[in-house]
């Protein structure tokens, strides 16, 4: 199976392509420029693309992104610190984020002949962000499989929508994910922070998944405080 | 219903806006520059946002469309004459577009706290694009709802889904559509070429519904010929 996988530069879809390179026929890596803030992610998805020698693509949809305002990853809101909790998570929403970019990533794939696209959508994300569910995931299948009836058959590949990112992290030790060479930072500054929402929970899951986290960051120890503000 | 509208500035997308106009409330035209070659049709979206007194937003998913590089609508391979047979249209398909297009503006009706998205696919389309298809409009419209489920609740407008662009053309002069305001040919010239698929399918739907064609085509007549020649 060829499988096309959107890949951010973010320990998810670096661990996801590690997996698929490991599995399956990984036929290239697909990145999004929304004008995120982060954007140093990318750097961090061409270099998984060269590790495992195959094409990275990045397309840019800044000017959808600017037609899609209100969102902390692309303008001028700051970026909230502490856990990935409801109030500080809906700022960083775009709307219909998702659903753009694996429509887009469906096009790439039929026009490459791909057999699958894979996303890194995971468990952790469901509370707050509706097209990261399962319901989302199949229903957005099926839609393509309307979609492109009769011209491809296009599978979409998400491994990792009923676990945590804890347990990403332990998948992605059993492939060979150097970690370190990923990037989750929203404030993309030139270390991890430590203080936003998706480094605390990165942090979290290394502690989860007893894997000693090799990221560097700013603020190593803001986590267990952000964590307990949360009341979890 | 605020009602946004997906406008080509074609005749059946000016023909929605004009109905939605009528019936609802409009709140705006949405079009797409993909690198077609026949760009002009975007002129004629802006004068109808005009006529209608509503504002106009153009997206560019040109860097989209090189991603999805085989469609005679954007590279350099010929358009072919003749009526929309299988094998004509085939070559001016771009994957998944369809998909695309839907869920950026998806995005742009939620950060616009829009009801309603409005594409005017039709039944005539059915045949060859899956992704005009009534299974597609209704798979979409689930995977929408389950995408922004919690943020905003978009309902997809197609009231041509099912009927014939004769159909749009009788519903359009209902609603006093300025047919000689649309664009329709592929070839993008001057005036109509008259002998591109989408010219020769504009010039059968006038002719079925009985209504006078103000268009200014260069070749008026062959139309009968293609249809002909399509075994019809």
């Amino acid at each position: 199976m060829k499988t096309l996988v959107i890949c951010s530069g973010g320990l998810d879809s670096v661990s996801l392509a590690h997996k698929v390179a490991a599995e399956q026929e990984l036929s290239g890596l697909l990145s999004f420029d929304y004008g995120q803030r982060h954007k140093k992610e990318l750097d961090f998805a061409a270099a998984c693309a060269a590790r495992l020698k195959v094409l990275h693509q990045v397309i840019d949809i800044n000017a959808i992104g600017r037609s899609l305002s209100g969102s902390a990853l692309t303008d001028d809101l700051d970026v909230p610190d502490g856990h990935y909790a409801e109030e500080t998570m809906r700022v960083t929403v775009v709307p219909n984020r998702n659903a753009i970019m694996l429509a887009i990533a469906f096009g790439v794939a039929a026009s490459q002949k791909a057999d699958a696209v894979a996303t890194a959508v995971h468990g952790g994300d469901h509370f707050i962000y509706p097209d990261c569910r399962p319901g989302f995931i199949d229903a957005f299948q099926t839609m393509q499989l309307h979609a492109l009836e009769g011209y491809a058959d296009i599978r979409l590949y998400a491994p990792y929508v009923n676990i945590s990112k804890a347990d990403i992290v332990t998948d992605g030790v059993k492939h060979h994910t150097p970690f370190a060479e990923t990037w989750s930072c929203y404030k993309g500054g030139e270390r991890h922070c430590g203080r936003c929402g998706t480094c605390v929970e990165r942090r979290e899951a290394f502690h989860l998944a007893e894997i000693e986290d090799p990221t560097d960051y700013e603020d190593r120890e803001y986590w267990r405080e952000a964590i307990r503000n949360a009341g979890r």
